[in-house]
């Protein structure tokens, strides 16, 4: 097992990463102060509960904790006011009290879900994330947690950090391909976002990770969270620097909204979107072969680099504008300024950003 | 005017106090910080509007802002997820940004809901407080924002402070009689918690507060204010000391709940309660005139202290155990111990807390 520490003065909490994890999730709740006397809630979908639901409840109890359990449907749908809703029913069916724990297990649906849960119930009670997929080691660190809106993605949410975040990687091999690669996604860029290396570790080591090789994952899940931990350590509430997390998240959110909910997956939206900073980074006056570079690294692991033909730019573009990442009426974007770094731009134009989306609707 | 500081380190606010502060609103949100370059959202009742959103608005466009507006149905069913949700949409389609602003302008409903947007928007923007009622002179102070579930009221929700409170006490003017005496219910609280010289000044002053007297009014809720403000500032999230401020919300909310809302209003089913703990009171050891005293007070204000004949005592029961001031099946009651003063008390046994349900039923 490793463990990482993201550094929030008296909201620190450790990353826990590691194989069989679960099995010790009874003491490492108690560890944390989460005690037998109150009830807690396990927040799931229909498919992590399908796999694990009933072998952690059972862990638990045979740990003496009194567990009640919301299966929700999977997919990003269930990040609703209406799902949070019902969520809170069995919350209050089953007595959670301000000494109970909410604990998401699952992706980052029912992480974001299960967290917005944990921060408005009864004003905010504690809160564990136990990450089932790849994508989840961004979604499980930082403590942003949210629902969607029709009109925009996790624009109903709040700042709610965890006790702990457990990564057991036994759970991934249950992952389906298509969320692999979508998770793994979100992992590169961990990478472009910071640390050169990693990009080429992930470039060199792609089949071991679309395998779900143990000691691939393991490590690279650490370095992932690791990047998560860092950036968050020093900007908790987005102030500034946080923001270089969301490379191409502006696009990738934007692509999510007009496709309607399911047709991308978030990974896939962000996959393409990492491609379109890239070539705002070029007309910006940054070295061409950073797209190119882009590209042909997320192609390796089999994500998608262009928007579907079907989608009408201007719905694009004003999605864009819905984007809670424009202050103040300017376009901000994460440019990379090569590959394993960035910087936050605020001053693109949105002539050129319509000009990106056209350029990858257009092409094969 | 006069003015209170909420002392909370670096979210430390103040609260203005004085009749015709609205007149100023544009200078005062630009003294906070809140700019005319995003817009803003005003959220307000269906009769707060007919009276004041107009000119309100006028005002601050006036000043150079640009302001949406949100107005909801009056009365305790506008604090649903459901109505966050259309506020949040409102939001949205106005381009509400980080840097915008959400300022209630209502009473503790609009206060509550309006808090909830702020708290949650975009994972948190700035909120500005313009109570209309003497009841909210409780809840726009302290940043405790919420809504109901069909379950419980204010279980959903957070700790968000305002960046200042402005309490114009010619808007007091406009409110109904009954709303009136259930604000007041609420402000003689702060003096039965903290204060028997209030308590007595209340006492001898009733007629001036019921028929609205504007200098009476300034007095007394610069004290209640100034009661709330110290509390909160001692302990903001309701850790301990918070708590004494609930005195009555016991009985009073599982009051409210049981009626349906709506039946009772929140400051009348408190002034029940505040019986209901003035008997427990007794029932621990203490003097019986201490029930005697605030049910006199309490009719002196033309307030309710008897439970409608009507109501099951076990559906009133049933809705305290929901209550979220019981923590880990304790029942936690706000005791009187003399008219100025309470204790919490987390050892009320349920059978004295049913009998007094029981004797509040059955007197006229
Ligand atoms: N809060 C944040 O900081 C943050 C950061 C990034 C992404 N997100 C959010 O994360 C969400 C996407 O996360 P995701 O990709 O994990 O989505 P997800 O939670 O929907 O999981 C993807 C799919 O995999 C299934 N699944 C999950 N774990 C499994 C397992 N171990 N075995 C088999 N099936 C499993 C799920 O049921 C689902 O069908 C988006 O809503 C996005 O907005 C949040
Ligand atoms: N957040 C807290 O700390 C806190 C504390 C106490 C109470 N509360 C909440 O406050 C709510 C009750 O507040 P309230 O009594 O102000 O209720 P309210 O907001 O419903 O106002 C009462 C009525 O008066 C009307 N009104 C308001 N101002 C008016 C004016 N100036 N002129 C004419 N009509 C006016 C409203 O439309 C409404 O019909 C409850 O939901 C309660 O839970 C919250
Ligand atoms: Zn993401
Ligand atoms: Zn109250």
């Amino acid at each position: 097992m490793k463990k990482l520490t993201v550094d929030l003065g008296e909201r620190s909490y450790p990353i826990y990463v590691g194989e069989g994890l679960l099995n010790d999730l009874a003491d490492t709740l108690g560890k944390h102060q989460i005690g037998t006397k109150s009830p807690h809630l396990i927040v799931t979908d229909e498919n992590v509960a399908e796999h694990y639901l009933e072998r952690v409840q059972s862990l638990l109890e045979a740990g003496g904790y009194r567990i009640a359990t919301a299966v929700v449907a999977a997919g990003e749908k269930s990040k609703s006011l209406a799902v949070l809703e019902e969520v809170i029913t069995v919350a209050l069916e089953a007595g959670l009290d301000r000494n109970s724990a909410v604990i998401a297990l699952g992706g980052g649906v029912v992480g974001d879900l299960a967290g917005f849960v944990a921060a408005s119930y009864m004003r905010g009670v504690r809160f564990v994330q136990i990450p089932t997929t790849i994508l989840a080691h961004d979604s499980s660190v930082g403590g942003k947690v949210a629902v969607n809106h029709r009109l925009a993605k996790n624009v109903i949410g709040a700042f709610h950090q965890p006790e702990f975040v457990l990564y057991d990687i036994a759970t991934l091999k249950s992952l389906p391909e298509r969320d692999a690669r979508a998770g793994l996604s979100e992992l590169v860029k961990e990478g472009f976002i910071l640390d050169r290396e990693f990009v080429y570790w992930c470039d060199t080591n792609a089949e071991r990770l679309l395998t779900l090789d143990s000691e691939a994952l393991q490590h690279a899940l650490y370095i992932g969270c690791g990047v998560k931990a860092k950036v968050v350590s020093e900007d908790e509430k987005e102030g500034g620097l946080r923001a270089i997390l969301n490379l191409g998240h502006t696009i990738g959110h934007a692509l999510e909204a007009v496709a309607g909910y399911g047709e991308l997956l978030h990974g896939e939206a962000i996959a393409i979107g990492m491609v379109g900073a890239a070539r705002l980074s070029a007309k910006l006056g940054n070295p061409e072969t950073i797209a190119a570079e882009t590209e042909r690294i997320l192609r390796k692991f089999g994500l998608p680099v262009r928007i579907p033909a079907h989608m009408d730019t201007d719905a694009i573009m004003s999605a864009m504008m819905h984007d809670k990442k424009f202050s103040e009426g300017n376009m901000v974007f994460i440019i990379p300024k090569a590959i394993g770094d960035v910087e936050i731009n605020k001053n693109v134009s949105s002539v050129w950003v319509k000009e990106v989306v056209e350029g990858l609707k257009r092409e094969d």
